[in-house]
């Protein structure tokens, strides 16, 4: 069979889901997207759309039967429904098995840890005593977790010292969800490593991206990230290992600290295209989208080198939610070098991930100028109802 | 109003459709399709589509009433339809009048004359015995061509003798067509400039390609291509010449002849996106068919820079006819550096267009090498029905 002739499923038609499209597309796959929401943002480069919520059995089982191989873009679906899925002999990537252990963090951390590689130390918690005995073992700060469903710093609350620990453990749950404290990390750096597995377990990194956050949320990432040669291929490294460990199939992101030392630390894994990887559309040679497509597809993945220096950032919506509205565009569109991406979400909020834009150049400080200059340029906003 | 808010319609549904489309999602804008195919490359992505005839002036004026600009991805359109739209107030770019000279090579010629802008001597073909007048004036071989309605080199009858003349002049219908004769140019190069003008007239120019053709059809475009300074600035030059001359709004292709003595000549315009500027949605910072988008919608165009060398095969369909069947996907993708893209057209012809693919380098030859190699691994071929 022809390999482009299979039919592609995706969980969800967000901003991931679209970009997987419209690469996808140029290939001549066809897609079929389940998503609650009408007009999500791939609504219309889909061919078929499932409008049913992430938990519809029955919409799972439908999209199942109606394409090839399933794939998603974010990882808090239920598991146990792909699991049954996957035991009728539907074709899911990643697995659910990989997906099951990476939605828990603490599971997540110790399939790391027993592979030796390194993570900031963490207990779980069960009770508030064990959030002392984390405290006692790591010394303050301490970042307590919740172990599943969290998100752009989301299921996060830092502990810096005892007067937190009632409203840190009350906030995520009071230990009615499952809790894990970690060391903070006073890292210098927050790097990702992107990397892309086939189904027969070769893999490929893409060049590390340097995040900037604000409040949790990531704003900006920058490539190449400035670390030594030393880190690099250390993280690359980790990058391979992960994904094997996981046995990934399609794209991951891993999320990595580097300390003071140079030592690199993994945070956080993703088992999907990743906006930290965004900047992989226009400054690589094959973008993370297209690699996750044909990762799942069973094709030979793409070249994932650097074609020019390029920054990432995040467009997020301002307030007052409402129906987005894009203001700017044109003075956007008229920095040199940027590509605009608006992904079409109905509603804008204060915060929510809107659109993102890219600069590229052959030096890498005067791309992050003009990022930034395009990205004070634009604001969605919602419109006052 | 916010500009990416415009509803943009495009006549035709083809691949230069879809690529067009590919693009403009990237920042949200809504299309609509007018193609007679249902299944037509551009389909599945396309916010609506109206399956009609390019000449259904009712199915023409649904479009303008749906959208707030109309363009189209091929020339061959009742201009005269187009000029009645465009008198009740929608916006359509390029402009009627632009098409309606472009439509007949002759008036094209006339008007490139007028500006002093080179081209190959000719002479309006009304009887067979005009066609013995420009044998007297340019000596053979000579080029009998139709005025309107070729592409691909359809349309074209090579004089190179006496005796040829008879069959030619039948072979173009003998007189029911407007016919023209050209000075045959021995040109050493052909080279395509792909312009884009904004609709205050500011225009902008891509890195010159170098074209070859097999039969009169475009097989491969190089990046940049192998030309003398004096050459390109003089070639680059006409380009913008010629889309303030025509009062371009979007992309136009200028297909141009250098001779032995390094003389540049213009063979032809197309008002669109050209297969021959496919090149740059892989090589440049934005793609022919971006700025084409920005263009028609008012935005600011973007930087056209070379990113690395980029070479572009066409992917022609092969016997027999039949339904669409690639062949070789996983071995075209393997090779290092290439990008593939399928059109979607249901139904593959020997020669038909049914894909290309794209190999970037730092280095030309090597994008070259890649770029053959990847097309002699792939074909699409018509089922045995």
């Amino acid at each position: 069979m022809n390999p482009l002739k299979q039919k592609i499923g995706i969980i969800g038609g967000g901003q991931l889901g679209k970009m997987m499209i419209l690469e996808a597309k140029k290939m001549d796959f066809q897609i079929t997207i389940l998503d609650p929401t009408e007009h999500c943002p791939a609504h219309s480069i889909a061919d078929e759309h499932i409008v049913a919520d992430f938990d519809d059995r029955q919409a799972l089982e439908q999209l199942a039967q109606k394409t090839d191989v399933l794939t998603y873009e974010f990882e808090h679906i239920g598991v146990d429904i792909l699991k049954d899925l996957e035991a009728e002999g539907y074709s899911i990537y990643p697995t659910p098995k990989s997906l099951d252990i990476i939605q828990n963090k603490y599971n997540q951390k110790e399939l790391l840890k027993k592979n030796a590689l390194p993570v900031p130390e963490y207990i779980k918690v069960e009770e508030k005593k064990d959030i002392y005995t984390a405290v006692e073992q790591f010394g303050y700060p301490i970042m307590l977790k919740s172990c599943t469903g969290g998100y752009d710093g989301k299921g996060n609350s830092l502990i810096e010292s005892e007067s937190d620990i009632k409203d840190s453990f009350a906030e995520l749950g009071a230990g009615k969800n499952l809790l894990m404290a970690e060391k903070f990390v006073p890292f210098t750096k927050e790097i990702s490593v992107i990397v892309c597995r086939g189904r027969e377990g070769e893999s490929i990194t893409y060049p590390i991206g340097e995040n900037n956050h604000e409040e949790s949320v990531l704003i900006e990432t920058k490539v190449p990230a400035d670390i030594s040669t030393a880190v690099e291929e250390t993280a690359l490294e980790y990058g391979h290992q992960i994904s094997d460990v996981f046995s990934a199939v399609g794209i991951f992101c891993i999320e990595m600290f580097i300390t003071e030392d140079e030592r690199v630390l993994i945070n956080e894994i993703a088992p999907r295209p990743h906006n930290s990887g965004h900047y992989s559309i226009e400054g690589c040679i094959t973008s993370q989208f297209e690699n996750h497509i044909r990762a799942i597809a069973g094709l030979p993945l793409g070249n994932t080198d650097l074609v020019q220096a390029a920054v990432m950032r995040n467009i997020l919506g301002t307030a007052p939610q409402g129906e987005a509205q894009v203001l700017g565009s044109e003075e956007v569109l008229s920095v040199d070098n940027v590509r605009l991406h608006v992904y079409g979400k109905k509603i804008a909020r204060p915060g929510r991930k809107m659109g993102h834009l890219t600069a590229t150049d052959k030096d890498l400080k005067r791309a992050a100028a003009k990022a930034k200059q395009a990205r004070e340029a634009i604001e969605i906003v919602g419109e006052k109802q």
